[in-house]
């Protein structure tokens, strides 16, 4: 399965969605599928990419394993980030009127299956 | 009601909860309840105070409004931290077999009576 059909799959799964990602740990999108127009998806990558790779170094410098997830909930967007290997992740974007409950378990079974094309 | 009171209840109310915080942005705990012996929570709150610090940033830069509320899952623990003001936030560890929903239902109910006491 493809990057693209799996972000296709991965964002229209979730209502509220508002698109799905992978990013590199430089924040650099590799692959991205935008559900609502005019999401830059990119100035999204660019400002959270660094943050999974400062919590990756907290979590190892705490001895507490692998950074597996981040959830941010601002008020006007969520976004959950979900490590798929080393150097890349995958990201959805949500709007705050959707279920993180469903887009947590959409993307971990989306991570399961991009870590095969890597 | 007390700050450790108001710790004590939330890291006592979450069944797997090693532990919460008051932190400063600056990662410096104001008060803190330890229900594990041995969770170094001051280490916990330097290696992640910049994480909610530099979340804040993105989400002013996307224009999404203030970052509410983080949660972080590494294979050995998990974090919730809660913004209480500009300055200050409250941060919850949980073992990960632990009930993270109700962790973050409990937070936020903390960080309400919180923000009277700033």
């Amino acid at each position: 399965m493809s990057f693209s059909e799996v972000l296709k799959e991965l964002s229209e799964g979730v209502p509220g969605s508002r698109g799905a990602a992978v990013v590199g740990m430089d924040g650099i999108i590799v692959e991205e599928a935008a559900v609502e127009p005019g999401v830059d998806l990119q100035s999204v990558g660019a400002e959270y990419g660094n943050l999974l790779k400062g919590a990756q170094a907290a979590s190892s410098s705490l001895a507490i394993g692998k950074t597996e997830e981040i959830t941010i909930s601002a008020e006007r967007a969520w976004l959950v980030m979900r490590r798929i290997n080393e150097d890349y992740f995958i990201a959805l974007l949500l709007s705050p009127e959707s279920n993180m409950g469903k887009g947590r378990f959409l993307l971990r079974m989306a991570a399961d299956k991009l870590i095969k094309e890597f």
